[in-house]
């Protein structure tokens, strides 16, 4: 039976119109091993090849992470992913390269 | 030899001033996996695991995912972390309960 989280892969693959091919070609993950995860065979996932694929699809990890626990597992539309991705970016790059505005001064927009 | 990922397990665990038995009880993980993983003694990280890890010290799974690639494990200060979980959270938030201000005027807010 599919995970939440096999479901998802897939979904989003077949949204962006990919076969699993393309998928391994741009991650270098090995084609069994994509079939095992969007099946649900493997009992547990490599947190590197997730990281690998997050990469690939630009989706934060900390999206995928709400499919292992079964009850959080609505997925998001294309937009929605891609603004949390880009924020995600956004504020990594703050933090790591300093660029632009401070830190800080996100977090005080965000909250205030 | 210690992984980066391993060093920086360890680091986070230090700093809160806690055991292996500490976070082993927090997260439900077993004692060898968290001695082994902090050692860099295995091959492969459980997604799972960084996961339930990830919640245990409030750090973003992205941000763990620097460390597996070697040349950017650059250790953040705790305010660091805790802004770029705080506002991963919010997004988080905003994408799955739509409270407060919209994710575009999220998005709009940190662009501009």
């Amino acid at each position: 039976m599919p995970t939440p989280l096999g479901q998802e892969l897939r979904r989003l693959r077949f949204e962006k119109n990919l076969r699993l091919e393309d998928v391994a070609n741009g991650t270098g993950i090995t084609l069994q091993y994509l079939s095992m995860l969007e099946k649900g065979d493997r009992k547990s996932v490599s947190f590197e090849i997730m990281a690998d694929i997050s990469r690939f699809y630009g989706v934060p990890l900390d999206y995928f992470a709400a499919f292992i626990k079964e009850e959080q597992s609505q997925p998001l539309s294309d937009v929605e992913i891609m603004l949390w991705q880009s924020i995600n970016e956004k504020v990594r790059d703050e933090i790591y390269y300093k660029k632009g505005k401070s830190l800080k001064a996100i977090f005080a927009k965000l909250f205030n």
